[in-house]
């Protein structure tokens, strides 16, 4: 069912992990592997043309592929089938060299690695839309005062600026971290049948190499079919950001409460409205990156879980990491997607903020009042946030780069 | 990405978790609303009439309906968008009384419940397949003698018919269980904006109970808006089914091994292949099964993990719950039928049982050999067997009735 | 560390799951099968008066039984070990039958059950009283107008009482489930080396069977030593409790903030202060729950990832079940215990729930003040209340009995 | 209870979080938060004297600390409790100085680096051994030949060095992303009251900065009291590494398999023994392993799960978090010691790795068996082992410098 999955995802990233751009990316993996086998002699020229010139996903019938796979016990079989009955169609002798020395993993892995590349890299550009909206607000109210909460109550008196800048420390090391974890995460897959490239007679190594330059992915220099820890590493990298994604959210929800009132998200014809009370404005990004934030942990436990990988192809553990993968990645660009839209035009009410302050002050103690919720307190925020402001700044700037 | 998740499940809960049938849930909820409504004098019955009419998903942009959901931030939106447009074009008058007095949550809840119902009538079918060829192999090896092993080790010596009777006693209890659980978990949910069904009047909770009759769910009595227990129990029932069956496919797996070669799953032509190996015979359905234990207690944690639900409707939980939860039943019946499947037909080897026994027996001094790895032992266990069938054969016909 | 364990659990858990208690359980599980065996003729009557004798934790080094587990790889090892030598000073012919015909896992699991059956009696205690509380406020407050709430946004009006409502009706059905599971998982656990009982040549039942009886335990018929579905179902049983407890906390510690003020948990001295700010006066008891609801889900998918026990014995799975139990036992009781001990003194603001549907009513255009944020429109919700207080109150008594 | 726990850890660890030690760690951080504060000229050098001349633990009753530290909600408060005590037996003028512009959070989770600092230097160590022991037997069986097994099925031939290459990779490279994550992660904490350090006028990031290089560890720059990111992060690290520990034990356990045979556990005297059987050999350091890489998934996602931590401080996540993360080590480093203990003396049968290919190609097709199981094969692995040791190696030394 897409309804509640789509609805808390992106369509970009639905598209990404869709069935007919895995196949494609499956395609890709089959025409790379051809194209790096007939340059290192291992297969005739004229074969790894034909090939190449079938890997094309408008030709295949993807949905008969996916039914097929449920009864082969893996997607790369019926694959590979077509793909040989469409090679054969113009050039029966092209046929043995299809996926030659190649195994079912391989050409497995390395799609979701190239399908996960598109879904990364959506991530990474609304990681960077949501941190600079932050540091915006943040440079903008660095000495705005605002009441500090602790286990839910008034504690004292920070600037809405260093909230800002507080929520915005953990995207910027998101987005460096999940730069260098995918490059290590996005590798081809590439061992043959049990991860000694034995039939392709020591140019494996070589075919390798040539194929991650041709997709754009890492060589890893070695099989990783059941040492899943790099690719895992990047789910666990997934697994922070939405963290720290449902931790804004979390604030903005608690802040934007009708009797708080300090912030509210940008509100928009269409959007989080109500079927029965058309009074109603509700939080949906927040929401969007809440759910997020309460799925992406047993995710990323499915992942660790499945780890333990038997012998050179694991029965269960990497079936079912296959299955959780792309919905921890359309779950966590859902989540920073959802913020990356919402932040730049969040309505910020500093008046409320400093009635909220003003209306505590009036409760307590004047001695009290004076200590912990005096509105200059403020200035000691101001005087951290500029600096963090520049130095997560930079940061970003330098991670871009 | 339809193709791992599809791979693991069935077509039939795919079918029944899908958008159309969801939709058509929904529509079914809106109609025994209306219904209900009427036969309480709430709203005029040819409103009703016409709205019951209009009830139908053939009428309905499946497709847009879960595009728009997006950014309404609910399904129920523009279901009941659609569903007033298409009532507006043959009866204006009933528009106002199409998802009178009700909430999103209550479509989508109840709606949530028709579909589940039907993966559950599937699960409850295989389970007692799984259990009645286990019981079947119970009896027919209840003296076989087989190698017990604790810690992966050889400890002593048992009965293949009493290790099928402990594979079927919890899948017994998993049947009987489920059917208490499901009957307390699938309820109509109807509570209005905010749980009190103020516009109805006074006539809510007779409506409620119309529409439990109508839609053969429960009623609650009650709403259960933000009271989770009955409905995740449910997915901790299937929860603990994905543990049971995944310790069966884990001994299968261990016993097909080809070093033991104690047991094999039933072939058949295209299944279990490789794409490399043409010698190659996989276990798939343990595969499945083993999948689907690794996954379900993520899914069952994320379930529990979204009860603390705020107020009158949850901020990411629910949503997040409404996520995970198709995905807990497709994958569990994938399990159940994959070992429904394969078990009547398992390849039982007690030749080579009773070899493995008389091949470590000629490896110990005597005297162990004979106190623990006597073949005979197995009658110690067979005199077990016979009466643990019977108990489970009839807590198995109690459970059907 | 016990510091932040303890600290979210209670000391009457703490100590149930000591180690102290936990040898003196296992004692008692070798007190009870040398009277058992005696009974049934299997050891001479002389010797097991010498091992019952022996059966006192008192006599023991716990602590060095404990050591000497790690190296073993059970605790039952040098427990047995210990148990002979204690016996053997005293009836050296009794040292044969110390532990006759039973396995580590027999006396663990027996014992584990032993001192379950102390945690889970502290847990249904304290369910009723937080369940009575709760029904106490339904019943005061069934007319109290509060805000009703939904994606964190005021939605409408409910009463007080209403939630109060909402909030017992999962701990009464809690509490329900609890007995039933619990009676059905806290059976004895008997199957000698493989789980044929072998060397108790056809007598095994009987003697599970008088165990049962003196232990104050079931008896399962037959041996769960990798069947742990009935186990793992109480896990999930305080999982949910642990749901339902973390809603309620949930909404507490939201209507506890100081903007909303409509709730304060009791104050007490020395409770809930902050070693900063002498002004704070945290809502602890909600922290405890909320910390409880995080974990427990976590627990339970540890619990039911262990089902998948290889065999007759499991290497890994059993041993991580046994180290993931007692925390999930500790963390559910204190939760439980938390808002029992708070939810009495519950400080119920009532004039404030009113100022805030008074203040969004001026906020709001004439019309969807009235249609929405009627006061009055709590009567709708007291309708509904005294029902549901009655029923739940006769479930809770019913469930006493 | 500390059996199950304990069993499946290390004292070396139980040691660092104990009560004794994190208590211990606490007076450090408040020894170097007043010889920061008297060298920044914020409190009277004879007052910080006094102070750290009091943080000495054996001047504490650390029982009662934690005792007292349920009913206060936090075990910062009665320690600092006790440290005014007795600083104020010698020097009352320097009580108010004791804890000055400090909160509880900075207190404990400066302590949790300490003590998390020791538990991740024996993690590091073991790794070490533990892939130095893999890669030694990875170089002396380079061409050893061995089934290698897909989906639990023989697949083909590789070689054992192969497989050991394999399993100490993800273990190489564990240990460099633990060095880098842990200096991320073990930073001292101080923010004062809500992160603005605002007792400390200005001052405070100095403070910190002597703090840091007093206790070792690293400067953050700022609070990090509800931004958890880089220290989930090591939690995340860990995670991996017990799932890579995980797989290097499930194929151990499997191969060595009585039927299997190719593979034993050392044996020593008390260890792996059987309270029943005498002539079993269990293979528990395999057992300690898999139990981890079992529980470890469960305790990265209940650090994730706490991620979304409310304003300046949560209530309940960070809570949670403290109780889990001790956990998460003593399991980590439990199931690394274990491997690091065994696997140098690992009982390792090339004979019996052969036999078990030859006897599969005395059952195939003489074709499939020389295409797939020819011996011979294993020496396209040896091909590719050597110059992945060699690589390793490097790795592992560019590491440890």
């Amino acid at each position: 069912m897409s309804i509640f999955e789509g609805f808390l995802s992106t369509s970009e990233t639905l598209a990404a992990f869709s069935d007919h751009n895995f196949v494609a990316a499956m395609l890709r993996f089959e025409a790379a592997l051809a194209g790096a086998q007939a340059a290192e002699g291992l297969i005739p020229e004229p074969a790894a043309r034909s090939i190449v010139g079938s890997c094309k996903v408008e030709l295949f019938d993807v949905a008969k592929i996916v039914r097929d796979s449920g009864r082969a016990g893996s997607v790369a079989i019926p694959l590979v089938k077509s793909l040989k009955e469409a090679v054969g169609l113009f050039n029966a002798e092209a046929v043995p060299f299809v996926h030659f020395g190649s195994t079912s993993q391989d050409v497995i892995d390395s799609a979701m690695a190239l399908v996960t590349r598109e879904a990364v890299a959506l991530v990474e550009a609304d990681l960077a839309k949501a941190a600079q909206a932050l540091l915006a607000h943040a440079t903008q109210h660095a000495a705005t005062p605002i009441l500090a909460r602790t286990l839910m109550q008034p504690a004292s008196v920070t600037s809405f600026g260093l909230k800002c800048a507080g929520w915005a420390a953990p995207l910027v090391r998101s987005r460096a971290r999940l730069a260098d974890t995918a490059r290590r995460a996005l590798k081809v897959q590439l061992g043959g049948a049990v991860g000694t490239l034995a039939q392709m007679k020591g140019q494996g190594a070589a075919v390798r190499r040539r194929m991650a330059q041709e997709l754009g992915l890492g060589d890893p220099g070695q099989t990783w079919h059941t040492q899943r820890d790099e690719w895992v590493a990047l789910g666990c990298e997934l697994g922070l950001m939405a963290g720290s994604l449902g931790k804004i959210a979390r604030d903005i929800a608690l802040m934007g409460q009708y009797e708080v009132g300090e912030l509210a998200e940008p509100s928009e014809p269409g959007r989080g409205g109500s079927s029965a009370m058309p009074h109603k404005r509700n939080p949906v990004a927040s929401m969007v990156a809440l759910a997020a934030a309460g799925r992406a942990p047993q995710r990323v436990a499915a992942l660790l879980a499945a780890m333990p990988q038997e012998h050179e192809r694991a029965l269960g553990p990497w079936q079912a990491e296959l299955a959780e993968w792309p919905q921890l990645l359309m779950s966590a660009h859902g989540s920073v997607r959802a913020l990356a839209t919402a932040l730049p035009g969040l309505q910020i009410d500093a008046a409320r903020m400093l009635a909220n302050i003003e209306r505590l002050r009036a409760e307590l103690p004047a001695e009290a009042a004076d200590e912990w919720f005096d509105p200059a307190l403020a200035a000691h925020a101001a005087t951290i946030v500029h600096a963090q402001v520049r130095d997560l700044q930079d940061q970003l700037e330098s991670t871009s780069r």
